[in-house]
C-alpha cells in the first residue's frame, strides 16, 4: 500500500475518479443506515425481556426489609438494589444512592444543585465570576453539552491511550481555583474505548485542587461492558483510593444499567463519600418524592447479584463483538498504511474512534450523509462542538445488524479516502 | 352540647379530669397509629396489580409510532401517554410532556431551572435581589419545603372556600415584580379538600403580573381523585381560560398518577403553552435521556382512556370513602358544637383540614404521639413550618384500615378535648 500523501498528483486524480464513481454507484443504492448512536440493538434488548416477567402473576412486591415498592418511601433506592449497583461499582452499598433511569439526570442535577446551592457548604457556582470544567478529549458530547449550559467555561486536555493527560490536569487543578470539575469516562471512554492506567487513577486520587469544592465526575458508564473473554481492560476502583489517598470527597462515580437492561429504562446510581452523599440527599429529599422501586426491584429479581450481571453482558458481548470485528475488519483492510486515518480497537464499550487528516472529519461525515449512512456529527466530541483539528469521528456499532453494518463501513472507507484525496489535491 | 368557653371553671376542671382519665387509658393500650402521610392503603395499591401483566409474556413493547420503548428516544413522551393524560388534565396532548415518578420532581425542577436559566428568556432568578413566591396557607408542604430550599421569600395568602383570597393575589401581583410564582393545589386542596371556583379561576386567567416570568403553579394532584359518584366538584380548566384570556404562557400544570397507580411508580406530566414547553424541552433534552418509556406503556395498556381512569378511580373511592366518612362521623359526634373546633368535609382528595382553637396545633398533636397515633407535623401545612395562629392540623386518612382510623380518630377528639381545656383554663 502507497500512502497518499506520497502520491503524485496524477495519481491522485486518478484515485479520485475511480472513488467518485464508487461514492456514485454507493448513492444509487438509496441506504439509510445510522452509525451515530450508542444504541444497543433489539437483540440486545431482547436478553433482558424476562425484566418484564419478574414482577408479574402477583409477585410479592415488597423489598428485603419489608417496604411496599409500590408504595412512597425509601428515597434513596431499596438496599437489594444498593447492593446490585454497589457490587457493579466496586463499592459498598452504604456508599451508594439509587436514581431513576438515565445517569446523565443525575450528574445533571449534582451540576445544577452545584449551580444554587454549591458543593458542601461552599459558594453557589452560579454567585462566582467563572466557574471552568476540565473536558478530556474527544470525549462524550453529552456530558459537554450539561457543562455548557450551566455557562461553565470548557478547557480541553488531550487524552491518551492512558487516560488524560495529567501533567496538564495537576497543573491547572492545582493552579486555577475556577475549575470545579473534570468530566470522565474512565474505562472503556467514549469514543476510545480507552481505560485509564493504574498511574491514572493514582494521579486522579491524588490530585491537590486549588478550589475545594473540585470534583471529578467519574462516568463509569461502560464499568461491565466488555466485549472479550479475555483481554478485558482493569480500572482501578477511585473511591477507595481517594479515601487511601486522604481525599475521600475528591470524587463522585456515576453508573446506570443503560447498556445492562434497558436504555429506556433502567436504574441509575451515585457511589461517593458520605459526606458528598448528605449533599445528595438533602437535595434529593425536597427534589422527588422518590424514584421507582418497582423498577429497581425489577432489575434486582432479574440480574440477582453480580455474577448475574457478568453472565448477562457476556450475551451482550457475543451479539456486539462480531460488529466491532467487522468494522474493524474493513478499516484495517481499506485504510491500513494509507496515512489518511487511524482508529482505536476497544476491548469493551460502544464505541470506536476515528481520527481523519486534519480537516477532513466534517466533510467525511457529511459525504457519508449524502450517501445514506448516518455518523455522530463531526466535532460532537468536542466542548462546543468544536473539534480544533476537524479530525476526530466517532463510530457507534451497535445499532445496525452485522448486514448494514458492513454496508455502512464500506460507505464510511469510501468517504474517508474521497475526502482525504480531494483534501490532498487541494493543498 | 354546650360551649367549652360557655362553661364554669369547675366544669372544666371536671371535664379535665374525666379527659385525663380516658387519655391515660388509651396510653395504656400501646397503639401505634398514622395519619400523617397521604398515603393509599395496601388495598388501593392491589387495584393496579394487573399493570405488572400487561407488559409481561412477550408482550409487543413498542409505542404507537413503532418506537421500541425499551432503547433511547421519544423523550418528551409516547403518543398514546401524552393521550392518557392530556385526557386525565383535560388538555390536547400537543400540550403534554410526560415525565418519570414524581410530578414533585418536575415542579423543582421547573424552579431549579428557572434559578439558573430563567423564563422564557428572563433573567435567572438566582442573578435577582429578591424572588418571592405566593403560598395559600394552609397548604401542601412539600411545595413550600421547595421554594425555601431555594431561598425564595414565601408570602402566605389565605384560603378560601372559593380558592386563594383573589383580591389580595391580584393586588400582590400586579405590584410587586419580585413575586414569580403562586403555589395551588386548585381542586380537593391539601389539605382543605376545597376547589377553586369558577370566578377564582377566571381571576388567575386574568392576573396581570408585574413580573412578565410569573407563572400560576398549578398542581392538579387530584383532578380525578373524587369520593363520591355525585356530589363531585368541577374545576375549571385552566390553560384553556388562560389562553382565551390573552395570557397562554401564564401557568404550568402538573399532574400524576401517583395516586392512580402506584405512587412508588407512576408516570408525572406537565401542561402548559407550547411556548413554556420549548423552555421545558431545552432544559430537558439537556437533562435526561428519556423517562421510563415501558412505565408508560404500562399506564397506557393498563388503564386505556379517560373512561378506564374514571373507572379504576370509583374503586379507589369505593375503598377510601368510608375513612373518610368514619373521621368525619367521629369529629361530628364528639366535637360538634363544642366551640373548639372546625373541620372541612371534602368530596374528593386525601386530607380533612382541622381548626383548632388557636395556640393548640402543636399540643394536641404531641398528645396524640403521646398516645400512639402520628399525625402531620403542626405547621407542615404553612411556609417554614410556621403556621401563624397554630391552630390547622392535617388529618390523612387513606393509610390505615377503617378499623385503625377509628382508634385513632377517637384518639384524635380526646387530644383535642383535653388541649382545649387545658388552653381555657390556662386563660
Amino acid at each position: 500500500m502507497k500512502k497518499y500523501s506520497e502520491m503524485s498528483r496524477e495519481e491522485l486524480l486518478g484515485l479520485k475518479k475511480d472513488l467518485e464513481k464508487q461514492f456514485e454507484e454507493i448513492k444509487a443504492q438509496g441506504l439509510a443506515l445510522d452509525m451515530s448512536r450508542g444504541k444497543p440493538g433489539t437483540d440486545q434488548l431482547d436478553l433482558s425481556m424476562g425484566m418484564m416477567d419478574v414482577l408479574a402473576g402477583g409477585a410479592e412486591l415488597k423489598c428485603e426489609t419489608g417496604v411496599d415498592c409500590r408504595n412512597y418511601g425509601v428515597p434513596d433506592g431499596i438496599p437489594e438494589a444498593k447492593r446490585l449497583l454497589g457490587a457493579m461499582s466496586e463499592v459498598d452499598p452504604d456508599h451508594i444512592i439509587i436514581y431513576g433511569n438515565s445517569s446523565l439526570n443525575v450528574m445533571f442535577d449534582t451540576v445544577a444543585r452545584s449551580m444554587t446551592h454549591g458543593v458542601m457548604g461552599h459558594t453557589p457556582w452560579c454567585k462566582l465570576d467563572k466557574v471552568k470544567f476540565l473536558c478530556p478529549v474527544p470525549g462524550y458530547d453529552r456530558h459537554f453539552k450539561i457543562t455548557e449550559f450551566f455557562g461553565i467555561e470548557m478547557i480541553n486536555v488531550p487524552m491518551t491511550e492512558n487516560g488524560p493527560d495529567m501533567d496538564m490536569v495537576e497543573k491547572l487543578v492545582s493552579e486555577d481555583e475556577a475549575i470545579k470539575g473534570i468530566w470522565c469516562v474512565p474505562k472503556y471512554s467514549n469514543p476510545q474505548g480507552y481505560t485509564y492506567s493504574k498511574e491514572t487513577v493514582e494521579r486522579f486520587a491524588r490530585l491537590k485542587p486549588a478550589a475545594p469544592d473540585f470534583r471529578i465526575y467519574w462516568d463509569n458508564a461502560y464499568c461491565i461492558h466488555h466485549l472479550y473473554d479475555d483481554n478485558q481492560d482493569f480500572l482501578v476502583e477511585i473511591l477507595g483510593e481517594c479515601e487511601r489517598a486522604g481525599n475521600p470527597d475528591l470524587v463522585y462515580k456515576f453508573t446506570s444499567t443503560s447498556k445492562v437492561s434497558f436504555p429506556g429504562s433502567g436504574i441509575a446510581a451515585v457511589a461517593a463519600s458520605k459526606a458528598n452523599l448528605e449533599d445528595f440527599r438533602k437535595y434529593m429529599q425536597i427534589q422527588t418524592i422518590g424514584h421507582d422501586k418497582l423498577n429497581q426491584l425489577r432489575h434486582v429479581r432479574f440480574f440477582k447479584d453480580l455474577d448475574g450481571l457478568h453472565a448477562h453482558m457476556k450475551k451482550h458481548a457475543a451479539l456486539i463483538r462480531p460488529k466491532f470485528e467487522m468494522v474493524l475488519e474493513i478499516l484495517d483492510r481499506e485504510l491500513s498504511g494509507l496515512g489518511i486515518g487511524e482508529w482505536t480497537k476497544p476491548h469493551g464499550g460502544y464505541f470506536i474512534s476515528f481520527e481523519s487528516m486534519e480537516g477532513c472529519a466534517k466533510a467525511i461525515v457529511a459525504k457519508a450523509k449524502e450517501a445514506g449512512v448516518v455518523m455522530t456529527d463531526a466535532g460532537a466530541t468536542y466542548p462546543y462542538g468544536k473539534d480544533p483539528k476537524d479530525s476526530n469521528i466517532r463510530i457507534a456499532p451497535t445499532y445496525p445488524t452485522v448486514d448494514e453494518l458492513a454496508k455502512a463501513a464500506e460507505v464510511f472507507v469510501v468517504c474517508v479516502k474521497l475526502t482525504s484525496v480531494e483534501k490532498l489535491l487541494a493543498e
